[in-house]
Order: C-alpha cells, then structure tokens, then sequence
C-alpha cells in the first residue's frame, strides 16, 4: 500500500487524514534518519525537518514521488537536493495567509498607535502624555490611523488578499504592487514601473514579497525617498527585499516615518545591525507565520488528486 | 440671528455648518473667558474645554439653550454645573466609535502576538527567540490569535458594533455582555447575571463600559477568578470598572495571561502605581479615542432639529 509519513512537529487531525488507500506513519523531522522499514514511503509530508532529516530522506526513500511540504516556500527541500523531475514537490502555501495577515495588521496598529513607544514609558513608570488625550485628526505629517490612509501592499498574493478585509473594514485605501497591472479582488494593483507614483502617496507600505533575485532590495535607497517622510514600512515577506541600510539612512536622517519588519537580510538579526536602535524601529522575530492553518485540508485534498493521478495543488 | 460659537479646539469644516440661519462664531475653548459679545450666544459646541471656561459659559452665556459637546460623555459639561432643564446637553456619542475600536484591536493584537515582550528584548539588541519561528498553532492554554479565539466584550454599545467586523474577519467568535440579553447586530448579547458561565468560556475580554455607579469595579476579584488563566483584558472603556488591585493581584499569580488597558481608575497613572510593573501589562495613556470623527455631520444634524424644535440625537 502507499505509505505516506506525516510530521509529528505539527498537530495534525489524522483521522481527517483516513479513508484512503494510504498508510499513514508518523517520522520525527528533528532525527537525522528515518527508520528503514519506511524507507519505501512514496509520500512525505514536511514541516520544519533538520536539513540532515531532508538530506537523509533524499538519500534513502528512493520510492518517494511527492513531497507536500507545510512551509510557504520550498526553499528547505530544494536545498536537500531533490530531484524535482522525479518527485514532486508541492508547498504549503495559503497556509499562512491568515497568521502573516493578522501579525501585519497588528505590525501596522503598533506603527500608527506607536504602542512601542508606550512601552518605552511604561518602563520608566511614566505617562507618555503625548501620545494620549485629545489629539489632532488624521494629521497629514503623521501616520496614525488606518482610516482614510493609503496603504500599499507590494507583493499581492495570497496573504495580500488576506489582510485587504481587515484594512478596508477600518477604512483604509488599499492599492497593491504585482508584476502586472490589474484589479484583484477589488483592489487596483499595479506592476512595479508605476511605482514612482505610488510612492509618494503612500502612508503606509506593506511589503509581502517573496525572497528571490527579481525581489532583492527591492526597496532601496532611491525608492525610499520617493516615500513621504511620514511613512511606514512594514515587511512580512523576506528581508532580502529591503536593503536594510539604505532603510536605517532614512530612519535616521526623519525620510521616513517608521518601519515595523518581521523579517530581515539575517535572522536572527545580529545584536550589532543598527535596525535594533533606528529611531522608530518595531523588530518582530520571524513570528508572523510559523503555524500552518487547515494543513490537513490541503494534504487530503492533493492526496486524492495523487492517488487519481491528477495534477496536485501549489507545485513549484 | 441665532448665534452658535464652534471651537477652535480642532479642525472643523466650518463651510460645511452654513446655510443655517446661524451666525458661527469662532471661540478659544482654554480662555477663561467668553468675548462679552458673544454672550448672546443660543448655542455652544465644547470640546477640551478648560473647566474655567465652561465654568463662565454657565454663568455668563444667558440664552443658552443647547451644548453639543464632541466628547463621548457630558462628565465635564456637567461639571460645570448647567442646568439641564433649561439647556439640552447632547454628547459626542458616536464620533469615537471607529478610533476607540481600532486602538482596542491594536490592543488585543499587542497581546495576541506579544510586542510589547518583541521591544524589550528590541531594548536590548536581543532576538526572542521564543516568539518566533515555528509555534504551536492555538494552544488551549494560550491567547495567541484572533482566529477562533472567543472574545467577549463587555459593554455592547457603539464602540462594540464597530469593533465587531474586525474581529470577526479575523475569525473571532465575538459575544457581548449590556443591560439586556438579546440579539444584537448579529452577536449574542448576554445580560451581567449570566457572567458566571460566560467568563470561563473567555480568551479575551474587551471592557467598554461607561463609568458610572453602576460599572464601579465590575470587574473585581470574584470575576477575574473566573476568567482563565491564559484570559486577556483589555479596558477602553473607562478605569473606574476595574478593580486595579485585584487585577495586579491576578496579573501577579498568572491567574490571567495579561491586560491591555487605555483607561484607568487615576489618569495619568500614578507613577507609584503597581500597574506598571505587574507582568504582561500593556499601558496606553487613554490614547483611543480623543478625536472626534465627523463631528460636522452630527451638529448639522441636530442644529437641523433644533431649529425645527425636533428633538435632538444623543440627548443625555
Ligand atoms: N513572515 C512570515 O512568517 C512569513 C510566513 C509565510 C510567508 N512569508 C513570505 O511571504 C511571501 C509571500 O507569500 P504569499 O503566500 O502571499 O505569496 P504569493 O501568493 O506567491 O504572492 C507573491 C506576490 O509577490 C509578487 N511578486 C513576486 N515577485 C515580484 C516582483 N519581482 N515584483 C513585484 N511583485 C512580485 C507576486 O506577483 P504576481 O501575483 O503578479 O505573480 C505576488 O503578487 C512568501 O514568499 C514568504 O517569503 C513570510
Ligand atoms: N478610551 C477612550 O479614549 C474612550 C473614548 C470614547 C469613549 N470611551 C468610553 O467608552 C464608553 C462606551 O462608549 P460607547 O459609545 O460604546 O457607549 P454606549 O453606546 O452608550 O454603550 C455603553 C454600553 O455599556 C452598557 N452598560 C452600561 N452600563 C452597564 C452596566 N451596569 N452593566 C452592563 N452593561 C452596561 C450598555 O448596555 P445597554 O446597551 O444594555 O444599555 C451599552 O451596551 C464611554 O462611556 C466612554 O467612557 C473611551
């Protein structure tokens, strides 16, 4: 019978896993091998394995024909050197749309309602009087709020699409940035030659780009000035997309107005980057995702269409 | 003609309250003093207004004979002793309703996802580690997310409504605890005596009630022992309706998982206070609302209706 082995660094429902004509075992991602009497799996599901579990089942399962893994990019089983014209490789992405969209809301509140600065008080024991009590509406040199502001989310994918309910529910103007001009899902989103213009009117920018060559510093020291000098940066995509120095010159020198970022060029980020002490700085340890939502729907869902011979769902 | 004085204590589209018959007439809201001119004055829209200054208006402005004050509450207008049967004082009841539900979900995300934990370690050039990278996804014994989290706000008016949407789209299961049990925009709303089941069944409790007699430290140690232990509170409402002490005490035990609150029994918190210290305590100094939102559409509104001896909306 096919054999799949699933993770056990997750909780999955395995009974929602059953009723197919499929094996199920669990393997623990952390060991550096996986039993021999499972060597014949023909499924492997992944989530956080060591590159040594990886590199041992590339070795070993010489059965293995698809691997499913729970992480929003391949970059982990690719790098164990699996031969992708022979086993099938399909991602967890749409995973973690929910968690990365919900972590970047609270990334852009923290910015406009400088909850970080609140913290820096409270631990003094001090009232930070400025930041309450009657305060101007929506000032025009200030990012504050998310009514009425613009927000551009560059990188409009699935976690994009995601977050667009939450930000227009609390009024904001959304616009994204793709490699194609077009509306999605009611947004206008444009591809990166229109970035010039939307630049400068942009409160508050959300960066949810994928690390790759055509993304690398993406956001760098000539595109940062085209941004008012009030305006946020947020980054849950990858690091590699912003050129972090470029982004530290224009903190310091008041260009921009702040930057909330989950990822970075180097994680963890080294205790000597000047990211830690820029001046409005919000730094968030890669937590934004890290926990696949309804991995077992799809599992079960390209496991029938594996088993039907069918093409699978998220390959790369 | 009728004369109304509007403050200069915030931008208002003046050009959008003409075409009344109504002189508008500009007045400093901190002068301890009222212009002897403008004692004629039939109609005095207040906001941040020193208490001398409303002090004078009672005792100077004659004919007066309505204040629409911009506040959520008349607390100060009443302060100043007007006779509400003569003048009809009308409260800003509404104009607050998005900003305070925004900051309230800003604070419920500082607790979910912990930034307030993310900067002191940021103060430290120091990476945490343990709130990054792969997580358990919802643990019981936690509050880590919206998503399914069961939130109960308590004190199911304006503010709640317009709070509900953000949490539901974040996939809270949101009910409400008022005056009266019912149905309610879509939420189940509960009445105080049904506490005692509702509390246990609580991730996170958003307080929004008014501060009167009748919320005096509604929530007090009993209640708190209620909650369990992984429980947020938020408080944007007012501080008067929560016991402090006994929350420091439950915050101190791990008896709840933490505390978010904008509102407080003394403002600004006393530098003595043990709030400040107490674990997983976030401090916003009163920092939701104070930003009356369209408060032209609500004086056009009512100045209608006053001129038309109608009644008028947000009567106190
Ligand atoms: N912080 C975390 O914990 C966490 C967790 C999960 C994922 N992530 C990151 O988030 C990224 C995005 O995830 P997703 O699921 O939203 O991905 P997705 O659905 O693949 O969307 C990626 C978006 O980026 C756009 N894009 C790619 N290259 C571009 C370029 N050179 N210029 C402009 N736009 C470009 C794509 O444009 P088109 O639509 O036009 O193709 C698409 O809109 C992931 O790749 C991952 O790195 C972070
Ligand atoms: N933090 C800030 O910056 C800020 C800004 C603005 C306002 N606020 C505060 O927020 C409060 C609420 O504002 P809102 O506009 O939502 O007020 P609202 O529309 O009048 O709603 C008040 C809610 O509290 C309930 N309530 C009153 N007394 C109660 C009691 N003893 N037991 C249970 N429920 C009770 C009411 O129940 P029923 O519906 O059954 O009558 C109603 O649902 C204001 O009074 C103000 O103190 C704070």
């Amino acid at each position: 019978m096919t054999k799949l082995l699933y993770p056990t660094s997750l909780v999955l429902d395995v009974a929602s896993l059953e009723g197919y004509s499929v094996q199920l075992v669990p393997y623990d991602v952390k060991a550096p091998q996986i039993p021999a009497e499972h060597h014949d799996a023909t499924i492997l599901v992944t989530w956080t394995n060591t590159p040594d579990n990886l590199r041992y089942a590339q070795a070993n399962l010489k059965n293995l024909r698809w691997i499913q893994s729970l992480a929003a990019g391949p970059n982990d089983v690719l790098g164990a050197g699996f031969d992708t014209s022979k086993v099938t490789v399909t991602t967890g992405s749409g995973l973690h749309d929910r968690t990365v969209a919900e972590h970047a809301l609270g990334l852009l509140l923290n910015g406009a309602r400088r909850f970080y600065e609140m913290r820096d008080f409270q631990l003094q024991n001090k009232w930070p009087a400025h930041l309450g009590g009657p305060q101007p509406d929506r000032p025009k040199d200030r990012f504050t709020t998310l009514r009425d502001a613009r927000v551009l989310v560059w990188g409009f994918g699935n976690i994009a699409k995601c977050l667009v309910p939450s930000l227009t529910v609390l009024g904001a103007q959304v616009k994204g940035v793709a490699r194609s001009t077009g509306v999605r899902d009611g947004v206008e989103v444009y591809s990166e030659d229109h970035l010039a213009k939307l630049l400068p009117e942009t409160d508050a920018l959300v960066m949810i780009l994928p690390g790759s060559d055509s993304t690398k510093n993406a956001l760098n020291a000539e595109r940062l000035k085209l941004l008012p000098n009030h305006a946020w940066v947020i980054n849950v995509g990858r690091g590699t997309s912003i050129d972090e120095d470029a982004l530290v010159d224009a903190l310091e020198k008041n260009e921009i107005g702040g930057a909330a970022l989950d990822v970075f060029q180097t994680e963890p980020l080294p205790e000597s980057s000047r990211l830690w002490k820029a001046p409005n700085v919000v730094v968030s340890p890669h937590a934004a995702g890290g926990r696949p939502q309804d991995a077992e729907a799809l599992i079960t869902y390209n496991l029938r269409r594996f088993l039907a011979g069918q093409a699978l769902k998220n390959v790369i």
